[in-house]
């Protein structure tokens, strides 16, 4: 009853549109698009609104919408991994387009290094969300049909690889980036292209691999170099890369399944006394920070783009719209370095 | 008034501990400490939530105390600058800390690489936060000020350096941090020990540059070795260890004033084909996922307990405890990987 009798003393966005001898929408875009309005109304709204302590909250907002405008984005890994090179500018690439959709996002995290369901639920349960973006998705991963199940809206950085019904997510093609690297590579002059991917099976190394294999394929028969496998850590890259090097002459050019990869090839080549680029050519995947400090050639993945297309994706969810026919599959960019200038 | 109306049809938390004939507490505890609750209770309290419907919005609870419960945190450079690796896992931190201090964050941004006042501005017209935490504070910064002006509660990670009444920060001792380098690497067997540096006149590298000239001075005349300085940039570092490196006797080693710079000595060491560790010692500056990838040791910047902090003084401050009589200075802890190994 404290919240009604206090409501009903609140002073609303009309007294304040009398009080300035505006109109309720000037009150408005004074509050949120402070530049339609000149200096002086401007001026004469913010001095009602101070003088009649109206509180423009977006508490009151949400009530009468019973939506916070709030996207929850689960951050647990945020600087513990090397793939968190991509999760990290991701969520910045959100937060800055959170504002052309009207939303805001709300990080939340736990010390472990995988996605927990208890942080949607805390989340979900404090009404602080209306809806999530997740992102790092893998076979087996219990979020999709969690979220399903509690009719919480959600899109996906990554494609639901579990359930084809899901089609809420935005991911890059990883074989169309692999075979522009190879093809990057050969227009460079590099003669034989070899590989290092993942050891593990996942879907997403398994892509990337074949568009290398195609590409090689497609452009003669001696083309596909010797390939080699890692985790995705610099020590085992290091250690793959020294090995895959020893059986690369001059104008060869590895392309490689990560930018961490990428980097092993580039440490394994320096440790060598060869030189990048000029002796052997070195393409990465991400488009990381990792990346473009060591100049290392690279397909980035548009994250601005995905950010906006997520955020989208979630607004329709929102509004009640049907679920999109297919996901959204985007091309990997190519960002040139000194990894692939075979004469410097 | 049709919130109104709205608002007097609701169901009470009252109405859902009668429901489930537990106290008013045990459902609040059920929201938002479900630990807290034996399973059964639980059970027992989510279904009268369901049966009638209940909303335990945050909207509700912050309309009443006239707080959204959020705090804004500017993550425009994120992923776009080297020293990014402390700001990521700093929100990571902010994320995870949050929900002890039942707040959450909501991260804003612009694609520009300084930070921006108007993206403060739009947050709080939108009274989508509470409070800021800045971070990334220096000379000139003109939030502290702003802020003020407009009596936003704020906490800084960084000293806020132009006006010594403000005290509502955390920061890293980084005089202290340089000397516990040096020492480490004295107790390590490296007799001769070198610094880079940053070029320009900061605050922060004369503090870190003074620790380690006082730590040489206090153990030995001859311990000093060369000093150098560049900018806070791979490549530049990699330029300027190139030539420091040539000055260095093995059982050296070279104190840096960050992660970046302990990777540029890293890289011109392996282009120069001496070995890491073994030949010359590396110790950076930051704890950053740089050094842990290439098992450089570095002093760690704490930045769990920096972001606790940092939500404890937002918190002070929101309830309107006066400012603390001093900043909070925090040491930064020894993180030893392989690079100063001399003997592998």
């Amino acid at each position: 009853m404290e919240l009604l009798s206090r409501s009903s003393a609140r002073v609303t966005i009309l007294d304040v549109a009398r009080a300035a001898a505006v109109s309720r929408q000037t009150v408005s875009n004074a509050l949120k698009h402070p530049e339609r309005v000149s200096p002086d109304t401007l001026e004469r709204v913010l001095a009602a609104i101070d003088d009649l302590g109206y509180q423009p909250s977006s508490s009151a907002q949400s009530l009468r919408s019973q939506r916070s405008g709030a996207i929850g984005v689960e951050v647990n890994t945020l600087g513990s991994r090397s793939h968190n090179e991509t999760m990290a500018p991701f969520l910045g690439s959100l937060s800055v387009r959170a504002s052309e959709h009207e939303c805001h996002l709300v990080p939340f995290g736990s010390t472990t290094l995988e996605p927990m369901l208890g942080g949607y639920e805390g989340m979900w349960r404090r009404h602080l969300v209306d809806a999530f973006i997740i992102a790092d998705t893998h076979h087996g991963d219990p979020r999709p049909l969690w979220l399903e199940e509690r009719g919480i809206p959600f899109a996906s950085f990554g494609r639901v690889w579990d359930d084809p019904t899901f089609t809420q997510w935005v991911d890059v093609d990883g074989a169309a980036g692999s075979r522009a690297a190879v093809e990057h590579c050969l227009d460079r002059g590099y003669t034989t292209i070899a590989y290092l991917g993942w050891s593990h099976g996942s879907v997403v190394g398994d892509e990337r691999r074949s568009g290398w294999r195609a590409a090689c394929t497609a452009a003669g028969p001696d083309v596909a170099g010797p390939q080699s496998s890692c985790e995705q850590d610099l020590d085992d890259a290091i250690r793959a890369a020294t090995d895959l090097i020893r059986q690369l002459m001059p104008a060869s050019a590895v392309v490689c399944a990560s930018d961490v990869l990428a980097l092993g090839v580039h440490q394994a080549l320096l440790t060598a006394g060869r030189v990048v680029g000029a002796d052997i050519g070195i393409v990465g995947f991400d488009g990381s920070e990792t990346a473009r400090m060591h100049h290392i050639t690279t397909m980035a993945q548009p994250l601005s783009d995905i950010a906006g297309l997520a955020l989208t994706l979630v607004h329709d969810a929102l509004a009640g719209a049907p679920r999109p026919p297919r996901g959204t599959i985007l091309a990997a960019q190519l960002h040139v370095g000194r990894s692939t200038t075979p004469h410097l």
